[in-house]
């Protein structure tokens, strides 16, 4: 993964101003913070550290930074983990020193941010964990937080999972609604191989051997195997390796996981990656005020 | 719970208009959904059931409608059952009529708000019942997804659930890195009793016993009674008991609930309702092609 | 008041940078000063002043440097007075020194947004000291200029006042017209004893001694004395002293703010104090080209 | 004024559309009406009326309705007086028929712009009608409420007066600063002549009879004579009369703007319209639950 | 075409409202139109339509309905040709009929709209039909106007040209800075490979036959063969052909593009489409005030 | 034009940041540069040249500088050629240092803006100079892009010609359709000689000597004559020449302009500079990584 924080894809940096001048504002509302700014002088200067308490795979320190330095320009935010690295339960990942009021202020937006992504990133990590020289690669899909998909993709990606598309506008995914609204898959391909662009991949979900048969017969990229049993899904992959990109979907858990993986399958796909992660439990801890 | 819908506080609706625009916006890009658009014709019309897998309270059908409206404003959206009360495994909460293309871009940005909300409620409700009958309220905190505050404490709502403060401008509560900040809990007490507003509730968190004592010389409004033991928290809800409302928070989860609540405390606050709950499991299923 | 400048609550930046953003794109339009562009140099620079023509209490001086440096990042704005102090006639309050366009561009967006804060810190300041000695604090309330509103309670804040609810959602208060709408005050005090947050306080408007009386009957924590006469007044405050917190209301005026206090009231709203204020006399005047 | 009311220009609906989105936003928050939600039902509906307190130059009315609407699509508005027209004291000038919340919960925002313009319409009818009969126009400046701009600008033209420019964009006004800065009123109006646009107007700000002449020797349009003495300003317009418009401005009030007028100056500006008017008094009356 | 309008991917209709509104905000500003308003009745009524005075390929009408529903949403706009459809010299395109003030203020802005997306539309069936029965199919590229690439790619879709990739984000295409850059063809390549997502198109700029040969060793989608000459074109299509897509770019125009397409290239990308179309002839008629 | 730079009209800066961070969220979406970031390490740095590849005319560079250091805020932007001067094809006019990443991904962005407002200014400068020693003016019209009006009537005065109006909103312009809805050329100018603000300039448009005639009897400051041929230009601009300034317009292009220019007309008018212009070929050249 050391290789990847230097060479993965950004985080656009309008995202992570974006996402952090709304949370914030969700916060200070009009008032702001009342609680600090009557208690603190408005001069008082402080260090705090960023701790997570149990082990984890980092993702978010962009965004925890940007929050302290929207409230405190000159805030000096140090890393001692980059994202996508790990830390173990107790570890120091980051140190902030600034305006007391921003460091105060700024604490749980920081924090929400930062619990949710390395808690997306760990969950993520042991899923690829578990299917560790297999070859299949562990995918997110669009079952995300309305409003921090890129945010969350990124999660995926720092734990060393794939992106799968972003949203309806990147690839094509026909589904089981897709094929009962046009009439069956046949029709829907059909008017896909007329229509579609020439850049952009086309995958189809199958739930039955059959119905990979008949999307075979088409120039697709991927099918999505979904919700098959081991024994089909083997079958399926046989069916398809070489032809198609494969993937898992649909019921997978960190117990089963490893057996989907060891089908061929080329890519497995986790909805709660994204939409059920339990958010990783880190703090700020009061270093001294100055 | 019933009475609860005709009278709780709405959701703003600019708040649901604005989170809904926002999600689609980043489920079509620029270019729209490329796999619906070429295989359905324009003016093709459907009708399409949404269905809870799992029980289920429910919160969230006002996003969900305003989602299929705002791409069919003609779409019409009936539901079976209302934000607030409760469904079996298996239930239709709502049917929607529309264009076709419609039902199907909608479909994801739809369940991704619906799933989320039911699964706050559902999680809220779980809590509750834990407690019924000892008189302690189970309250949310400000460990919100960011961006979603206002949606995830509506949930809270539906589940049964109160709603701590909003944010940092609508009520003061004076946590340990205030204290560590400002030097003290009385310092940082004396401050808000010359400052604070008058419409503004007071609370302050304690970790012990000596602390409590500290804080009830004050005029403050509530107590949060912070990881404390249930023998611990059983002395420390009589010493305030009549003064000042108790509230107890710190590592509570649906085990341990009950005896927390036994212990007379007035609120039990669980982060977890808002930062890590599970989605609830729930479809779009195709009724038909018209 | 020096105490206030260091501890108050701050103008979050955020609301002085959009603010500032959206008056300079009323002033700016698509095409700019078309009087200041043609006639001075891009490169030229100046130096100018601020000046009160009248005595004042400040407000607003992070929204006049903030407006400067929208047009110049490097203008030099150096304050004399600080926001909450005070100024005699004539006082130069602060000093701007960066590109001359910048200074002329931003005068009539700085000194709109400064006269208004000054006039309301002042006119507050002015009710604060009619009252000095009686225990009574000057409150400001919702009749703010749209979309001013935490600018307008800021400056009611820099003149000595203290802020009521900043909006409907941060604290209670039941008026006339919803009593009228719930058929009656008893109803809604029960409505809301049982649906109000724990972190939320309570007022009731009451116009008469009877109504006041039927809401001392609920749990509430302030009542608000509506358009009584003194000595009405004075009899509302010996009933409700010591249970809840009393404010009057109602055509208050520089008059007889001094006898409303004298009632021993905790509190005088006064709407006119960001409804109706004079804007203070103020004025760019220019030190030198450079 | 009733031929303007057909006629004049309109306030462009995305103006106040936007101003009262953004009004509703500031005062509802993420929580919403917490007074009016727990005590109203979800389905009251009920009647209202708007009066006004005091004699009264109406505007506004669109952004009352567009505030009550914004709360309920399905309100019913009927205006008894136009934008442009008169009222007496007590008289209604508006009936809402609707949801009760959305009747409680938009009273403050409707009034707030509604007493906001009303105040302007009506300090501005108060000095058309001193100057009526002369020939003179009382004009509004940029001195305006920053981000109510063109809603200010358009109770002046409701009250009878007449709108200056805009903005820094829409015409040419060279001021005492400018002059200064550019190191003579000759210098910069060389440059202007050069290089304003040619469907632009220019005026120049003249203190004395001296810099009028020099005024007068380039091609401008008109002239503002700022804080002249009568006799000088009787001077003043002669000079210029037949040759640019004339406008006097400086420390004008309702005392002295007759005589002003008598010097045949074209046009009188007076700041004080939008930068210092006094609310009109006006109020929401309950009419009927239903 | 005739197939393509009830089939092809809709312009998002969030994307039709937000470029409809910035550009009437552009156009109005703070006065609105102050040539309509005060020579029209509020409420006088007339009829319009839009004509084409060239022989045009038609797009955009849902931009030109969206701007006169805009300013009155009961207008009622008739369309005689539809989006993708054609239409000859001097033919009535579309009716409007609604208030007088919203047909005139709303011109310029439907317009503009409509001349710059027929603009694309007619010069992309220019480049179709040159190419017609070969096989090849003409794309556009990411040289489009800022802000407006979505309704320029849907203006190249109704012409009957195909979409390249939307931008930056749904496809990779590996250009001649990225090599100089990177270090080498290969070097990116290997890079790609490793992280690029699975459902991602690749593709790679050659210059030379040589580079050609290069990138046909790594597992990429398609070439853009850049600036080559017709014979070395046919060669590399040969070389390419049946392996990945071939992309022919580079200063194309009508006169070349025939032949270039007789190289059995897959498609031709020209970025003169979007970047320098000229805006079809377009006017609004009036029809009648009634 | 050296004269020119320094003094023109600023393009107001946040207009220049607003329309490169819309333009980068259009290139950049949730994924980023999945091209660039995959190949390039996140600390790399390089240096690149901007290039004109035919004869230019400049404008644009604050809208690259913008673009480039929205991505990198230390890149450093070096200009060779200022707007409004001139370079030779081939020639380099800007030189940007930075992090690879930036240059790479912010390319097309900055190209598409500079080339734009290039090909406008240079076809501006074109039209200029063949009038050049007429005393005619080349204005622009409001036939621009939606949402790019600002700049585009920048790079018009960046090429020498002046600005016509920027919107509805400040001059008064009377065509066609307005007269024939109001029911004629009198009935309009008699509305408005009595509502038009006296800072606007009125300019009607004639089609026919007989209604410049009848133009001619209402204070107007302009006239537009509208597609008439040489002699009737001729007859018309003697006819009100010292009374108005005469704007000449309706297919004018470089052919036509000269004969136009010597009827002695102030101002000539062309939609085509920024409706249909040329983008300008330029490109960046990497130089060097590092």
């Amino acid at each position: 993964m050391t290789e990847t924080a230097p060479f993965g894809a950004e985080l656009p940096r309008y995202l992570v101003d974006q996402a952090v001048r709304e949370a914030l504002q969700e916060d200070l509302g009009l008032a702001g913070d009342i609680t600090t700014d009557p208690i603190i002088p408005h001069d008082a200067r402080g260090a705090a550290a960023i701790l997570v308490r149990e082990p984890a795979r980092i993702a978010g320190l962009d965004l925890a930074e940007a929050t302290f330095r929207a409230l405190d320009p000159q805030a000096v935010f140090t890393r001692i983990v980059q994202d996508g690295g790990e830390a173990e339960a107790g570890a120091t990942v980051a140190r902030i020193e600034g305006r007391t009021r921003a460091l105060l202020t700024g604490e749980r937006t920081a924090l929400n941010f930062f619990g949710r992504l390395c808690g997306i990133a760990t969950l993520t990590a042991s899923y690829v964990s578990k299917v560790e020289g297999t070859g299949a690669r562990i995918a997110c899909t669009r079952k995300t937080t309305p409003g921090l998909r890129a945010l969350e993709k990124y999660a995926v990606r720092c734990g060393g999972g794939v992106n799968h598309r972003f949203g309806l506008y990147d690839a094509v995914l026909v589904k089981d609604n897709h094929i009962a609204a046009a009439g069956g898959l046949g029709v829907a391909l059909e008017h896909l191989n007329k229509r579609a662009g020439h850049m952009v991949k086309i995958e189809v979900e199958v739930d039955t051997l059959d119905q990979l048969e008949d999307a075979l017969r088409f120039p697709v990229d991927a099918v999505l195997l979904d919700n098959m049993d081991v024994p089909t899904l083997k079958t399926a992959v046989a069916l398809a390796k070489g032809k198609v990109l494969t993937e898992a979907s649909g019921g997978i858990n960190l117990e089963t996981v490893a057996e989907i993986a060891d089908t061929g399958v080329d890519l497995i796909s986790v909805g709660a990656l994204t939409h059920s992660p339990r958010n990783l439990d880190s703090s700020l801890e009061w270093v001294r005020t100055r």
